[in-house]
């Protein structure tokens, strides 16, 4: 018998929850590759495996479960409906950002079974590989790697905080690194993808919709500031002596979160590293992070501009050096306009109002595969707003209303 | 055949010079216990017994050479004339800070045996171990040791970067860690101590004079800022969402400028510590050092209210937590007056103007046993002003002039 849908979401939740979690701090350390990722992928295969569904590894270490198939060579091109997400976090993440998609996935699959659907398309469940890039540096390698958006030799590169390259690390862990690469024939059988994914902000919970449909992911970068100064001794160096790229770094904080608000976007200084780091020491060397997305292009040009100009100026009367790099950069990301529709169409029917549809700052393998496989994304509210921390929330309410819209859009999808 | 003083000094500083040298930066990397300081205290135990001198391990590792006695148990309380300074470095740290007061002190003892003086008193030049605290954090270990301003057990708990603590250090290192402690009859014996140091600032180059006296150190401290905020997802967290503790450290990193400026102060943070550290996360801790030194207790009272004041304001417009803490403090130090005029005196001599006098921000192991020893420093000349680094400076002719002034005050306060 087939558990209703609250039972079957309920059990796997309380199964994956103690996986990689951090007791002191209630947080998650699922980080690529590791022994508690490794864990994660064990419960995947074992949920597979529960349910009859045809288990598969595939090159980059994205696992799959199919239904109606045993693997995507047998299935004709776009054919295949995909859902899923990934298993992995960043340190002290919370435990629904990625596991809440992989676990309504597998519980979609049981309300369908329940529902007695019959399946007119192969299936499949996936869960990405180091979607968080927290141990490499690099956010969503699985699906970059599949499709053909990162190289296997970029991939080789990669190198952890404790200098482990991302070879090494897939090598200890019992995967092969010489078989990363592209994937094309795997992404053409694929006719949909649909991520489900709990929000990072607060708009269902402002509009108060319990699940959501995305519309597209914000262009976003990362630039890197460098300041360099001169070392000195902080208590003999003279104000005017001074070049000190602190006070320019500091400056240059405020800017963007000036710049942001004029152009209702954001822009972060989270990472920062200084050279001699020492209590008594000018420092030499202050190198600051920028994080900034907008909703679109030329919004983002205006404030990336705007903080540039004013970390300039702050430098030069700082006697300091500045030099800006970008680090990494992604277009606006437009899901499928058709796709998108057909999801409102399919959650409008029996729902009083229409699903909102809203826009995130937030980076997705569905925003890495939305290039080449139809792609779209559900989002299920999060009363806290927010993300990358253990105060990341949903209720049970909510995960199951997500778990009966995704089961919705796949009968919708696959059932016809 | 004694050398004439120039010889004399630029052969031990040529012998100095390559140990601990890092060839990529050109800077220093003499810390303590490690081999590179190692290799500079054999240098030391070298020229003591090249020179006949008396040489004295101390029970805080400190290293004497003795002239007119074989260790300070021979001394009549406050008969000894010592001169001295340090050799190990911060990182990447200059050539002068330290070793130009050790190798200006034996080369003093040439030029004073050159002279054929007589020495009424006994003479000992000293190395002080760990003066920096580049290791383990703390300044001046061997001296706040000898003058029982830090207790064994504190000294117990110093851990390096690496977890190794000053214990495990010395024993490596060939010391004995469970002698240390307060050695004051060692200091009983000392009826004077002067230290020649280069310059940390540009006082001297301004004048035009290749030496002065200390009129005084700084009061100065160091205070722990911790600005607490909530960890979260820089791509997708509402502006107004947001408890950035960035932004608080920001604003009080310009208003510690500010402050400083308005009151003459020196103020620098230069140490910064976040978690996550995460380009894409909101920092739940920002933890910045403040180091403050000014002319008076009185201007530095202000300063850190000014700026505790504005981070508190600051702080609670991003709804951050902040919590102050003073991790160390250092009250003004006058050195001695009699012994300051007497060097005064010696030196105006047969120069053509008075020696000027002037403070400093750094604290030095003649700040710490100023509380129980007549103590007193001389400068040279850093044309500069730049300490902690490649760029600290001062030329021969000018370290020679230091060595001469030395000579001259050693020979005016022991061979009376």
């Amino acid at each position: 018998m087939t558990p209703p849908v609250a039972n079957s979401f309920h059990e796997m939740w309380e199964e994956l929850r103690p996986l990689g979690r951090d007791s002191s701090s209630g947080g998650y350390r699922r980080f690529a590759w590791t022994g508690a990722d490794g864990d994660c992928r064990a419960w995947f295969r074992a949920q597979a495996e529960a349910r009859g569904l045809a288990y598969e590894l595939d090159r980059n270490g994205n696992q799959w479960a199919w239904l109606g198939a045993t693997t995507y060579r047998d299935v004709a091109p776009g054919e295949a409906v995909v859902t899923g997400s990934h298993l992995d976090s960043v340190p002290d993440g919370g435990a629904f950002d990625g596991p809440l998609g992989v676990v309504s996935s597998f519980a979609a699959l049981d309300e369908l079974r329940r529902r007695g659907a019959e399946f007119g398309r192969p299936l499949a469940v996936v869960n990405f590989g180091d979607e968080e890039g927290a141990r490499f540096g690099l956010a969503c390698v699985g699906s970059r790697l599949a499709a053909g958006a990162l190289t296997p030799e970029a991939a080789h590169r990669l190198r952890d905080g404790d200098g482990v390259t991302l070879p090494q690390a897939m090598e200890r862990a019992g995967y092969d690194p010489e078989a990363i690469g592209p994937d094309p024939e795997r992404l053409a059988a694929i006719g949909a993808f649909v991520e489900l994914h709990v929000e990072q902000g607060r708009a269902l919970d402002l509009s108060g919709d319990p699940v959501g449909i995305a519309s597209a992911i914000w262009p976003h970068g990362r630039w890197r500031f460098d300041f360099r100064g001169e070392a000195n001794h902080a208590g003999t160096t003279r104000l005017e002596d001074r070049r000190d790229p602190m006070l320019s770094y500091a400056a240059t904080v405020l800017a963007a979160r000036e710049q942001a608000r004029l152009a209702g976007a954001l822009a972060t200084f989270g990472k920062i590293s200084v050279e001699p780091n020492g209590v008594n020491a000018i420092p030499s060397l202050v190198r600051g992070w920028l994080d900034a997305r907008a909703a679109g292009q030329d919004s983002l040009d205006t404030v990336i501009t705007g903080i540039e100009q004013a970390a300039a100026e702050r430098a030069a009367r700082d006697g300091v050096e500045l030099s800006v790099v970008r680090e990494s950069f992604t277009p606006v990301v437009e899901f499928q306009h058709a796709l998108r529709d057909e999801l409102g169409a399919i959650l409008g029917k029996e729902r009083e109002r229409p699903v909102p549809v809203l826009g995130t700052g937030a980076g997705h393998d569905a925003g890495i595969l939305s290039g080449t496989v139809p792609t779209a994304m559900l989002f299920v509210r999060n009363p806290t707003g927010v993300s990358h921390s253990p105060a990341e929330a949903a209720t049970e309410d909510d995960c199951v209303a997500g778990v009966t819209a995704l089961a919705d859009v796949l009968e919708g999808l696959a059932c016809r």
